[in-house]
């Protein structure tokens, strides 16, 4: 028995090649598995086809979905005049968290970065100027990550959309609520100097 | 969008049941299956299902096989006069990843836990003395962990292997290879020192 039993291996093979699952993890999670009543692990196998084969994205904005238009392009009680631009579905979820937001989204699916070969045509830009043109819109938030692809991504964007007249924002960068200014590493803080408000 | 999407919320669910899998890492797997290819979800799903359909216990030694009889047992090169009992099937991989060992095995599936209402029925305790009764067995080597429930199983096995008229042995404890009298832990050190040996 020098080596596993096929069907196990398999099994291995295949949680291996999961993020941030490593050789121990996967053989953990394998042996598991297997101890699993048959019935859970069919709801397993089934929860991750379903939501393969029914969550596809937003006809509008590009969120994840399991219909025609996400739930927020769906939601009649949302400001239709804002628009706030993420890299990611689940960016979404985290803007949903904080309930500081009741306008629509678009999602990038990905952000600028030349060296990975990504340019602006695999990032949903063309998709945003169909809408800027459809849609009755007044304002654009980028709300791109804060690191060097998501800022480079947020200046193209703005520098894309000024011919348009739009006011474009990007969401601010600062001290986190509750953090020490003891604490807080340079980059941030300069930042925070920079973009200092009147009280 | 307060809430996720069903089959979003399904699949976060489902993965969140798994060991060592907490809440972020589920999410986080979570949008990954949904990016991934469909052909590669499918796999995964098939290779779950496949590892759980295919793969049962070996009819003599509680291993896992997809066969009838688990590769230990079946392959005739083994020494067929030692058993080594073990309380999980990974511990038989760990034990032949040594390559120390060339004797058959016996899974018992657990160990006594009286607290978790785990008690010597509920172990493969009885498949092991029938297999004394018709296999020619001289010596029994006791692998359980060496935990409290690992120890207290292993006692209660020799005691009552004791009538039987077998070698009953335990595997030894005490520093690890490449290890640091230093850094040893006190347990560790002292079961070192009363399993010392001539040389």
């Amino acid at each position: 028995m020098a080596r596993m039993i096929r069907p196990l291996a398999n099994l291995y093979e295949q949680l291996r090649r999961l993020p941030g699952v490593g050789s121990k993890t996967a053989m953990r999670l394998a042996y598991h598995i297997i101890d699993m009543p048959e019935g859970e692990v069919r709801q397993l196998a089934s929860a991750l086809m379903g939501a393969k084969d029914s969550i596809h994205y937003c006809t509008r904005c590009f969120n994840l979905t399991d219909g025609d238009l996400c739930s927020v392009c769906a939601d009649s009680a949302r400001d239709r005049h804002t628009i706030c631009v993420v890299e990611q579905p689940q960016d979404i979820a985290a803007m949903e968290r904080s309930h500081g937001y009741n306008g629509l989204y678009h999602v990038l699916h990905g952000v600028l970065s030349p060296l990975d070969g990504i340019g602006p045509d695999k990032l949903r830009i063309r998709e945003l100027f169909l809408r800027l043109q459809q849609e009755d819109i007044s304002e654009i938030i980028i709300a791109t990550n804060s690191d060097v692809e998501g800022e480079a991504t947020a200046t193209y964007l703005a520098q894309l959309l000024k011919p348009v007249g739009i006011t474009v924002s990007r969401i601010a960068h600062g001290l986190p609520m509750g953090g020490d200014l003891e604490y807080a590493d340079e980059v941030t803080l300069s930042k925070a100097l920079e973009n200092r408000r009147a009280m």
